[in-house]
């Protein structure tokens, strides 16, 4: 028995990253119950069909009874009203994480309604595809990936090691981070991209002189890349943005001024702008391939099956 | 002998596209000879180490000798220079054509040269990767994908009948469009999302909060999708910028107001707006799917390398 293993894990909320989680949980026998908790029955019976745990409710607290790890997977913007049902059940020593993308909202949320005794750890494995729901999830999601853990104060040691083994166990490298660096952090390496993915693609979508169309014929160019970061979820994308106004607000507005720079330049011809930015900006793309961050065959690889298509 | 076939063909140019285009033509036996030309010494020399063609030299003039077919693959700014110094040596019947990303600008730089008997045919193969240099093109490159003709009026149908068997012969499907509108579509599909990546990969790069190891360790979050645009060819992309203005600044005054609406939804927090925005755009995304224009794996399918990094 490692110490990654937890007696009984429920999970609240089972899409893309809950069940992952689920999938991790089973294949690696890391726990001995798993009780999943979802609000749409539809979702539940999706769950219990794919056998991702061992019990199935829409009572979410119901799910946590007994849970010696209770990890809430669900939109930001829902993790209070999660915290506020589960409270009263919580078990006393039970650790409860989360996994949502903005940590300051998250712990202004979920930290007033934990019960003394309960170790409240928020978390944010970062990983995840542009897919959603429980059949989106798959072992390994979390394999080579980063767990940012924002821990409150007060955080007991000796359970901040407990949920580390866990998440090492499921194959993530832990970080740790004051919640309101990691916000600005994410603001920048995924807020900012996703809605800049988001706006581009509506741009397009709205333009009269171009077809819809010829939009999608042609978007190999370049296009497609943006239209799978806009394909996420629109809820939890909806929560991200609400629940990180601040610092996303912040990268917005540097971004727009940079913009505008480029933009000047592109009116007025003023070419050594352009390709001072445009040499910078490789050097980057060399880091994150050297960082092990992103593969380094061209077109993401994927060029043997679009020539096909 | 298909109708594919040319005795002599030109290469003006041996980046990622005419490097591509001279192993298509090797491996499928279309032309006697291949005359290769670049500016570069140092090209030209790892050209021929490659073996691309049956000849070299950076005379631009003695390349297109004789030749049946000339493509200028060189940054759009270029084009006209270029015309300029092969006009007179250009082989009365000759196809002349280009690849350029831009094609009311090649034809405004181009055509004025291009002396009487001479078929120019503007092109654009709507193909390439974020590599650049002759070691960056392979084989196949085209296959399954865009070629768009430009056609002038004055254009004989029996040269533009022999270039579309070509391309096709590269696994190219061909479209022909008006000068002017290819340039807008391109300006949405290919020229501002190159722009808008390089200029979130600058306002990443400038953060002061964020240090730029921060943002190359959490990239997978979405930014490194926006790095493998940002990495392509400084010239190629400087020349874009210059010789598609008017649609790019366009395309960018669009964008800038709709990002202007997401921002004002995102500060007063109208959560309505943000869901139907991205709602919406995930419809085009399973659009391009069905159309072929990408794969359906999530994350591009890289997962399987990325998450052993």
């Amino acid at each position: 028995m490692t110490e990654a293993f937890f007696g009984k894990i429920a999970l609240i909320g089972i899409g893309l990253i809950g069940s992952s989680i689920a999938r991790d949980v089973k294949a690696r026998g890391l726990a001995k119950e798993v009780s999943i908790s979802t609000r749409s029955t539809g979702t539940l019976k999706r769950a219990e069909e794919l056998g991702l745990g061992t019990s199935y409710t829409v009572s979410a607290a119901d799910a946590v009874k007994d849970a010696d790890l209770v990890i809430v997977s669900v939109p930001v913007g829902a993790s209070g009203a999660v915290a506020e049902q589960i409270a009263p059940s919580l078990k006393k020593g039970a650790i409860l994480t989360d996994v949502g993308s903005t940590k300051a909202s998250v712990i202004a949320q979920m930290q007033p309604h934990v019960p003394e005794g309960v170790h409240f750890i928020p978390g944010h494995p970062l990983a995840g595809t542009e897919k959603s729901g429980p059949d989106a999830g798959f072992e390994g999601l979390f394999a080579g990936r980063w767990c940012i853990f924002t821990p409150v104060a007060e955080t007991d040691p000796a359970a901040l090691a407990k949920l580390r083994a866990f998440w090492e166990a499921l194959g993530s490298k832990v970080d740790e981070m004051d919640p309101q660096h990691h916000d600005k952090v994410l603001a920048i390496v995924s807020h900012l991209p996703h809605i800049i993915a988001y706006n581009i693609v509506g741009t397009a979508d709205d333009l009269e002189t171009v077809t819809q169309s010829e939009v999608i014929k042609y978007s190999a160019s370049g296009f497609r890349d943006f239209t799978r970061l806009a394909a996420s979820d629109p809820t939890m994308w909806r929560d991200v943005c609400l629940h990180n106004r601040d610092a996303i607000l912040e990268m917005l507005a540097r971004f727009s001024e940079d913009l505008a720079y480029l933009q000047r330049a592109i009116r007025w011809g003023e070419g050594d702008k352009l390709f001072d930015l445009f040499t910078r900006t490789r050097e980057i793309r060399r880091s994150i391939i050297q960082a092990g961050q992103d593969v380094d065959a061209p077109d993401f690889g994927r060029h043997g099956t679009s020539q096909k298509s």
